[in-house]
């Protein structure tokens, strides 16, 4: 009862049968599928399909399921226009956890905890929330919100209500690939504390509220947002980026995007990344994000013989992307939405309420002397 | 690493120094003062202070805490104007979670996670908390929200803030002693969660935010309104109390607000709420719910050994005190924001993220098999 476990490094708080995280390999999988499998040949929304039913779809389900998730993506005009409404300047991510929370109020079956209406509600959150993260990065620039269109994919349709121009294919590609590869990823400490939320019977959107408010933090999904500031500073700084990495580390600064606490070898998402990096870097002609960060890469290690995590070549994948760098955690949370929903359904079909111990340390035996007496 | 802690029974997460549960004695200490000494004799405002300063106040300390805390308590407009908009039949605890998480963009410390910028958030939330639960009981009803009184204590000024009368003085004491009672509480799930979402160095706005979606489930903050809803059944049933719970009993049929995680005997706050809930029906001329508590309370410790915790005598206590229903896990927000702001100004100091794994008991080594050839 005393045994601290401290973070809970290595507790195994319950089974799951939706992705694994093999550390010690360097392997992620998806309901049994090699994450490498899914980010060369599969999409953003077959992939949530098989988090969601733990099977690949058959072309007639593909179909179906991919109509009927575009079709959700309008979100409720109040919600829209408590975005216009939001200061510019408040913070991207909790702007998205308000809306988000708000979003179970025009919501049918916001408290109805039914199978059936679990499906529902994932379907019309994660479809919502690209149609959200677009309209809150244009109410930051002053911009109307871009409605969305039904006939394409969650990834095209988001860099086009974000832009309001035709996107690339390339780009296309290369975006619906980095969802698929942030789509779930075991226990993280988004899709714990959702797990926990809904160990108490809470409803789904608490439980994704929940997540949005943890992934922001920086040591979770504001990882992406830090590791393109540092990219921008190694830039300004016109040091080489080995030395710039060499003098950060001896002034005992952190170089953002490397190393994991489960992954012990190489990430296998920033094997796709990194090539999603140079592949768009070489379609746009600009290949100097990709070489400063493999130049960073090989520094950091050498000398800490770290390796780099998902964050690291999202972040300039991201930003060759055009959007916006207050964007990169949110756009991970559009990604992430499936496996938080898909968590949410599984933490429900066999619940236990997930209540920990502390250890007391304080003080014991202190007296209530009365104010006058103090 | 296949040891499966489920739920997380028993294991101790992390030292804390804020509230100890002992549940073999039945015993719950605020920073090393009993409970019972508490609630005789303190109020809600010395408990906060205590709880975050980690010893009782001064006079003169107590006297400009308690100014500084009601100075707090207006909400921001556009947050109360978000109250107005939300559609009537919204689930109170979903619109009393959008509408926290809106006061951030409305917080000039939102994203400073200084210790003192940390003191001045957690003073906001919980001034504001009383104003919002009010303002949202209010709309319900259709009328406008009653502005905050700073001339007033806390529990006092909700009760206005609710009603717009005059409160009765003995409802104020009873209501005061009803938040001491609910201000922390260990790591119950909610401030648990809450500790998660800090662990990702996430602001505290996040932080309770998930705190609060993850009170309103049914297995934590929500069974003080189930509570009342069976006392209410009980009644038009017409049987004897203690026949209906045989009955109820016998259908295997839970009796809601017995039974607790930690505690094996008696909850102590149950005992001050028992009183409170005998001495309200008193004054006020009806021991109608009191006496059927009670004969309820005597029925399931006889026939199911089990004791009630802090939810069964607080739903009659309420229900006299006037307040509607759907507000009672408002209530116990409104009280427990001061223990949840503690714990996050406590996993601040001394942070670990919160990560632990999961046992993958899924498919494995499943082929990609494309779509055509599906």
């Amino acid at each position: 009862m005393q045994d601290v476990a401290r973070g809970l490094e290595g507790v195994v708080v319950a089974p799951t049968s939706i992705s694994k995280v093999d550390g010690e390999k360097g392997a992620l999988i998806y309901r049994g599928i090699d994450i490498h499998d899914l980010a060369q040949n599969s999409s953003f929304e077959e992939v949530v399909y098989l988090l969601w039913n733990g099977r690949l779809p058959s072309r007639g389900e593909l179909t179906s399921f991919t109509t009927a998730m575009a079709e959700e993506r309008a979100v409720p005009e109040p919600v829209l226009d408590l975005v216009r409404r939001t200061p510019r300047d408040s913070d991207v991510m909790a702007t998205l956890r308000t809306a988000t929370s708000a979003l179970s109020s025009y919501d049918p079956d916001a408290e109805d905890g039914s199978p059936a209406a679990l499906q529902r509600k994932a379907r019309r959150l994660t479809a919502c929330l690209g149609t959200l993260v677009a309209a809150i990065g244009r109410a930051r620039e002053g911009h109307p919100p871009v409605a969305p269109d039904a006939k394409r994919s969650y990834a095209e349709d988001f860099l086009h209500m974000l832009t309001d121009r035709e996107p690339d294919p390339v780009a296309v590609r290369t975006f619906d690939q980095a969802l698929v590869l942030h789509a779930d990823h075991g226990f993280n400490a988004s899709t714990f504390a959702a797990r926990v939320t809904t160990s108490t019977q809470s409803d789904m959107h608490s439980a994704v509220v929940t997540a949005i408010g943890t992934l922001k933090g920086p040591l979770h999904g504001g990882a992406n947002t830090r590791v393109m500031q540092m990219l921008l500073e190694i830039e300004r700084s016109g040091k080489q980026p080995a030395v710039w990495v060499r003098d950060a580390l001896a002034a005992g600064k952190r170089v953002m995007g490397f190393g994991h606490r489960v992954y012990k070898v190489e990430d296998p998402r920033a094997v796709h990344l990194r090539r999603a990096c140079k592949d768009l870097g070489a379609a746009l002609g600009d290949s100097q994000w990709y070489n400063l960060s493999v130049a960073i890469e090989q520094e950091v290690r050498a000398s800490k013989e770290l390796y780099p995590n998902v964050d690291f070549y999202s972040a300039s994948t991201y930003y060759m992307l055009g959007i916006p760098m207050e964007l990169y955690t949110a756009i991970f949370a559009m990604s992430r939405m499936s496996g938080w929903t898909a968590h949410v359904m599984e933490q429900s079909e066999d619940n236990r309420l997930i209540r920990p111990r502390s250890n007391y340390i304080g003080l014991r035996d202190v007296a209530y002397v009365p104010v006058e007496a103090r």
